[in-house]
């Protein structure tokens, strides 16, 4: 059949579709045994005010107490707790009142025996005192206070390094920061900490067809989608996008491109095996295309491969292959680089399905479904090119590759977005 | 008992103490009854890029059809489907292939029977074509293209308006926009949005006794350690931190700081019923003080109140307390004025007490607990004041007023934090 053949350049090429797809799980696998080598970023000394969410690069160890002196627990009065033994409401002890301790001063002089300091909490206890007698268990009697209960030694005294005791390690390396870890830092006076850079992400879109991302279409011309969501889900999972724009559909322009100063590059478009797709050839000629065509829908047509120290990632062009491709692959990179779980930020829940959920047994399937309370119901979809079935949808079902679907009435886990 | 009573100045108020403790539950449903007086927050449009996460204001309705031409689904041939009917891969038939078809690309001129034009996912299908006979059921013959399956009318075309339809709505007012909805709305050629103006929040530190954030401990002053945890938790919750800083613990300072240009102030320190407590005295008499402490543990002495617009919360200065208060109270209405859900931003698990969870019958309690695997086990803490119980924990769980607590094997639904 082939003898008379006068084929158009590459049309061979263009036309012979993915001879052999990855799984999803060698793809994954791939990365996993690559991400070690990217694992030393530099950290980064960012100020408290700026480090919620932020990774910490090193262990912090606490140079002093907190406390770091005895101070009072309660509003009330400083006193030898041996002064109120035998207090009751029925019997109650009387304690000269000598003055007032404030927080952040230190009362000159030193309790004796039958005196009673006011003390707010928070306020460093006197000398001479070793508890603290609530207020609620006084009563005030001219320059006296009598004593209406008993307090034991160190009584609703807070110790020195109660808290935290100089040279613990309040915090590990690797911890996501919490609002309240940055109150425990202030604290113990560290203004800065040292955490993960997040991994720098160029996005490249291609696609001589697309316009700017959010102009009007024209004619046939239609505005990238792909930017927008890309940087937006690159931020979620704590890269930094160091730059997101739309570069010429031409080797040469590809080829810089992928060149960038980043860690980790996204190709969103001309990631398939046609003759207009010049980012896997590229990255096979120049570096390893290591993954290339993946037993997924949507989405088979993505890849993955290195390219002098970067990660990068062949992202289709159609949007929801796009967030797809994104959320199995480049995102859990982004996230190890970023020092996070590689796990996918999705709230799950388990639901049942109203519908059937058909699938093909030896590809992974990746279905939008709607969510009413316990109900899940697949978004009937002609194909992955919907892409406001990713907006009507509350999250996705994961079908795996070794199934062919869910009869109704099956319980199913859903990743809800957002 | 009070005849030669000489007094210091105010002791009787320092000490007097709460007279009575709002519920939970009253706080809670006050701030819910005031909320809808500050619901009208303008709105503010940003660009798409930093949309992620924002609260739309308006619906969003599309003014075009997506796609706005027919386009093909697949790579392949752009055919005429009655030409396929009969072939097989036994009996393929042959069209004549005249020529490309590229995304964004019109095709002159228009197919008639016996032809084909290649074409590639997402290009406009050519005038005289109805249907995509996929690469996978061709194979290429010289200038010709054997058919080796049939295409019925329409087949791999999405038709024009099949994802969105013009002035269909495609995002309604309320929503918080996830990454692929702006893929979305970058589609329909929307560059900015209309999105909820983030409450401006006010956060005043006072304590003379406080030292700026993150400085060393110095003799008995200590470093504000609310500052940077509440403006962590005001951004988390989608408030803006309009200032946050020391201000001076005196009725002048803080009368003018609670004057600020704000939604909402929180006041931390100075929220009980002391002398020093100058806070929740100048809004009763300025404003509305309508809760001032709170049947709960840690933070009884939380208040809140409105003044000229403004909701004001006074946060015990203590920084457990400061937290548990913020996220019981502040927090629900910055979540609500920001558009967002007022439930807690914390995902929630199952678990099983290890050890006794000990509370007191009529009031909340906010206890800390570590979770392993499925054991939860209460922090064993002296205190409220213990601030890095809230970064040792990694959840925590609320015991309701009526109860005494749990017994070891209870379960328990936690909290988690970050």
């Amino acid at each position: 059949m082939s003898a008379p053949e006068i084929p158009s350049p590459n049309a061979d090429v263009r036309m012979r579709g993915f001879a052999q797809r990855a799984t999803v799980e060698a793809a994954t696998a791939w990365i996993d045994s690559v991400l070690p080598a990217f694992s030393a970023l530099p950290a980064t000394q960012v100020a408290l005010s700026v480090a919620s969410g932020c990774i910490l690069a090193t262990d912090i160890i606490s140079p002093v107490n907190v406390p770091g002196f005895s101070r009072s627990m309660m509003d009330g009065f400083a006193v030898r707790g041996e002064d109120t033994y035998g207090a009751t409401a029925y019997n109650p002890l009387s304690l000269r009142i000598r003055g007032t301790c404030l927080p952040g001063k230190s009362f000159p002089g030193t309790l004796v025996t039958g005196e009673a300091l006011r003390i707010m909490t928070g306020a460093p206890l006197p000398a001479g005192a070793d508890a603290v007698l609530p207020v609620e268990q006084t009563e005030l009697d001219g320059l006296q206070v009598l004593a209406r209960g008993e307090v034991s030694t160190g009584k609703h005294v807070a110790q020195v390094g109660e808290d935290i005791r100089a040279d613990e390690c309040v915090l590990r390396a690797g911890r996501q920061l919490r609002p309240q870890d940055l109150g425990v830092l202030s604290s113990i006076g560290v203004s800065q900490v040292s955490v993960i850079r997040p991994p720098r992400v160029r996005i490249l879109i291609t696609g001589n067809e697309l316009l700017p991302a959010g102009t009007p279409p024209d004619g046939f011309r239609i505005a990238d989608a792909n930017g927008p969501m890309l940087s937006a889900l690159v931020m979620r999972d704590g890269g930094e996008v160091a730059a997101s724009d739309m570069i010429l559909d031409d080797p040469q322009s590809i080829r810089e491109a992928l060149l960038s100063p980043a860690e980790i590059i996204l190709v969103s478009g001309g990631s398939s095996v046609g003759v207009e797709d010049h980012a896997p050839r590229l990255l096979a000629e120049e570096g390893e295309l290591a993954i290339h065509g993946i037993a997924m829908r949507p989405s088979s047509p993505a890849g993955m491969g290195r390219l002098s120290g970067r990660l990068v990632f062949l992202l289709p062009g159609n949007p929801v292959s796009c967030l797809c491709a994104y959320d199995f692959f480049a995102g859990r990179a982004i996230r190890a680089l970023a020092g996070r779980s590689t796990a996918w930020p999705y709230r799950q829940i388990r639901g049942t399905l109203v519908r059937k959920l058909v699938s093909t047994v030896g590809r992974v399937d990746y279905a939008r479904v709607q969510v009413r309370g316990d109900d899940v119901e697949p978004l009937a979809i002609s194909g992955a090119s919907i892409l406001s079935s990713t907006t009507r949808a509350d999250g996705f079902v994961i079908v795996p590759a070794d199934s062919e679907g869910y009869p109704p009435g099956a319980e199913v886990n859903v990743f809800l977005y957002g």
